[in-house]
């Protein structure tokens, strides 16, 4: 894995404002994203591009069978909306190749209604589009609140989510990275700080409801709960956000596990395959 | 990271067949889920859930707004096929909790039409769902061949991917860890083996096709072409497919980027948030 240095972006040096490019999974409507929103129009000129209705659950889903559209709502100075009619990943390749004429200097994602730290951020659409952001180099984060209700108070996570974009303005992320930040649902002053943290290991045990229709055929609704395997490990992000911390967590999506390719190797060629 | 010894199944002392769950993201129609089915029933009792349609890039999508449905289609001995209204994850999720009375030994996905190498990982449903496997503590492996066509010629693909589920069903593999594999569109005579192998540095260019409607609205089709970063690099699954061998790639879901968090944590420090 390469790690480059922190990059200062050009902007430091130019004195402009920067673009910050603006999506969300939970929809152009959620209380979030308007958060959000404002938050991006102090530090610079944005262009949201969110999903015409909330998308939640559908990770790095992309739009091949059908085509998209996106319906401009609003085009202020400093500030053009669009909604979209794909998924959260497909928002930002579209943003990036059609709307955009530069790469913006920062894309954030969010804020999420409900956390995305654990194993939640493979099916995060959140997440996922920040993570299409690192992919094309944009300094991305996405920002979630443990606050699954439709109208959470985003005053605390604003306040610290403008330091750590402020931070991610004036150095950059390591390439290939970008950031998954957790809020915890506590006023400021309860807040005890900012953690970096690692991906807690962890699964949601399914419970599926299985109900009946009126014309008794079965259905099923995906239900369940999180079961954290390593819930003492305080360099988790759970652990952070048990415990009134803010968690970020630096993602990277390689796969690879390189010592199961060690033992892989060995195993096959015993075996002769 | 944990990597547990490679674990014998239970299915070697007790001699009974094992149960193989077989799921895909082009849907129950699709010939390469077919040719999977088959192989599997060489070699097992074989349950099927598969989406009722393609699903193709739904990556690791699950269904929350809608209620999912499950169809029995056949329900003959040592061979029960569904198919079911959600994504390839959702498929996984409802088979090992709601259809089957005990964990499967193995789950294969696929035959996928099209490669899944590098970062389109991220993307398939094909591997979503060997992934969702692999965190239910499912020995899984994903398939894909590097033909899109509807109707690729699987022979090759069955014969080496006998020989990997064969490893698998008798040694396992590492806790946490599921097998991406890819097959070259070759005849068998012409594959060259087996490479164990890490995903690719790489990325989709998009290309959107911009289209005007009969009713002069705007739409696009995502569309692009894949830019590998490093093709000169022997140990990666591009390389391999390239050069005319089958890519397996242990595949982890642990984003978090350690060294990553060591700068971020020294940065924050000296930036004193």
């Amino acid at each position: 894995m390469h790690i480059n240095i922190f990059k200062r972006k050009e902007l430091k040096e130019n004195n402009s404002k920067p673009l910050i490019l603006v999506t969300n999974d939970d929809g152009i409507h959620a209380p979030g994203l308007k958060a959000l929103t404002e938050l991006a129009r102090k530090l610079g000129d944005v262009v949201v591009v969110a999903p015409d209705e909330g998308r939640s659950g559908m990770s790095h889903a992309i739009t091949i069978k059908y085509p998209l559209r996106l319906n401009k709502i609003k085009d202020e100075e400093n500030l053009a909306i669009y909604s979209c009619s794909g998924h959260p990943a497909d928002c930002v390749k579209l943003a990036v190749n059609q709307l955009l004429d530069r790469k913006p200097d920062l894309l954030i994602s969010g804020i999420n209604h409900g956390s995305n730290s654990s194993i939640s951020v493979v099916y995060s659409g959140t997440m996922a589009a920040a993570i299409e952001g690192g992919l094309h180099g944009i300094p991305s984060i996405g920002f979630s609140i443990t606050d699954f209700s439709s109208r959470p108070d985003f005053s605390a996570s604003c306040f610290f989510g403008e330091q750590i974009i402020m931070n991610t303005l004036s150095d950059g992320l390591p390439e290939g990275v970008c950031l998954n930040v957790n809020f915890p649902k506590l006023p400021q002053k309860d807040i005890k700080g900012i953690r970096i943290c690692r991906q807690a290991k962890g699964l949601w045990i399914e419970e599926f409801d299985k109900r009946v229709d009126p014309h008794r055929r079965e259905y099923f609704w995906l239900t369940g709960y999180f079961d954290n395997y390593e819930p003492d490990n305080e360099d988790t992000d759970e652990w952070a956000l048990k415990h009134n911390y803010i968690s970020v967590v630096p993602v990277r999506v390689d796969f690879s596990d390189t010592k199961a390719m060690a033992k892989l190797r060995s195993l096959y060629a015993k075996n002769g395959i």
